[in-house]
Formats: structure tokens, sequence, C-alpha cells
């Protein structure tokens, strides 16, 4: 069973977590058949961290985890934090399938999406 | 003539800055008939500023200019901060129509681009 993980740098300022959260519930209400599990998680801080949203995700029962980097730059946290995070994960759990998706920033999609929010502002 | 701002917020660190002008030299590759002229700017600790990137669009001869905050969530950079520069700016140009496109965190795109990205890892 596929589990999809959000996983966002955290904030100080509880309403940006808030809105990653929301994100999360939005992600459920609409692809809960391709991702039956779906959670959020923070890097640094804000809670669940990322071990924790791991392991939400395999007590419901997945098999395969998604980590999905809500981060628009590829630096330090998205090439080496949260890799290590993941890898050290992988271990604790041999059985299961953790997977990095890409960061959020290098999405395909990213032009078609900006030049969609540029266009209803016209 | 229809002009495009990419704003981002600016960082220390110059890789994620080149990042957003990488990601508007795209732009400019894949949406240059619906926007002729494309620029990034940054809200602080980088060049150029939002202001002189608005300046830059009306120079290359944009009538309108729609500015687009590359971030993620709806802080008070979002809210207070980069209105507060576009207000100036439209006061500033009168002749000049400076539009705010909601920021990248708000797109009705973003749910079907992280799946897209989550598929792809799998």
């Amino acid at each position: 069973m596929n589990a999809l993980l959000l996983v966002a740098h955290g904030s100080r300022r509880p309403q940006s977590n808030n809105e990653v959260l929301l994100l999360t519930q939005k992600l459920k209400n609409h692809c809960s058949q391709q991702y039956p599990i779906i959670h959020g998680a923070f890097l640094e801080l804000a809670d669940p961290t990322i071990p924790d949203g791991i392991q939400q995700c395999i007590t419901d029962g997945a098999t395969t985890v998604v980590v999905l980097p809500y981060f628009l730059n590829s630096g330090s946290h998205v090439t080496q934090d949260v890799p290590a995070i993941i890898e050290t994960a992988q271990s604790s759990y041999p059985m299961i399938d953790i997977k990095l998706a890409q960061h959020l920033g290098a999405s395909e999609m990213m032009l078609e999406l900006l030049i969609s929010s540029a266009n209803q502002a016209l």
C-alpha cells in the first residue's frame, strides 16, 4: 500500500505549518485512491518530524512510502538533510520501500503552474 | 505589452538565487509569446530588487506587469511586504497596470504537481 509523506521545512509561525497540514488534507481528499495513506511532516521547528511521519505511514499499513520535499530550492536541506533522514529510516525499516521524490522546485510542471497563476491575474 | 516579474524571497546562498534566475530564463523560453518581457527579482538579500525589476519591465516596454510571488506560505512577505512594494510602484507609474498574482503556494495546480512528482518516484 502506497503512502505519501509531504515534508516541509517547518516554521516558528504556526500558521505556516498549518498551511502545510491543510495542503496535506487537500491531498487526502484529492488522491486517496492512489495514496490511501497521506501525512505531513517537518524537517525542523515543528511536529511531526520526518521519522515520526514515516513511522505513522508504516503504522497505517504502508509498504511503500514516497517522501516528497515541499521545498523550492535545492539547498542542503534537499540535497543532504532529508536524504540522510530517509537513509536512516530505510535502515530501520528494511521491509518497507522508502522513496525520495524530487523537491517541489524541480517539478516539470512548475512553468505551467506559474504561467497559469500569472494569467489569472490578468 | 505584458511583462511577468517572478519575485522570490532572496537568499544569502547565491546558488538559490541563481536557481530563481534560471527558472526565469526557462519561463522566457517557454512563454515569450504571452509574456514578451520576463524578469526575476528578490524581496531582500539579493538583486535586482522588486522596484528595480518593475522598472526594468517598464524600460523594456511593458504596459502591464504581472508580479508573481514565488513563495509557498502566505506569511507577512506575501500578505504585506510585496503588496506594499507593488502599491508604491503603482503610484510611481500610474500609466502602467501593475497586477499582483496569487503566490505559488495558493495555486490550484499545486495538488496536481505534487501528485505528479510523487508518482515519478514510484
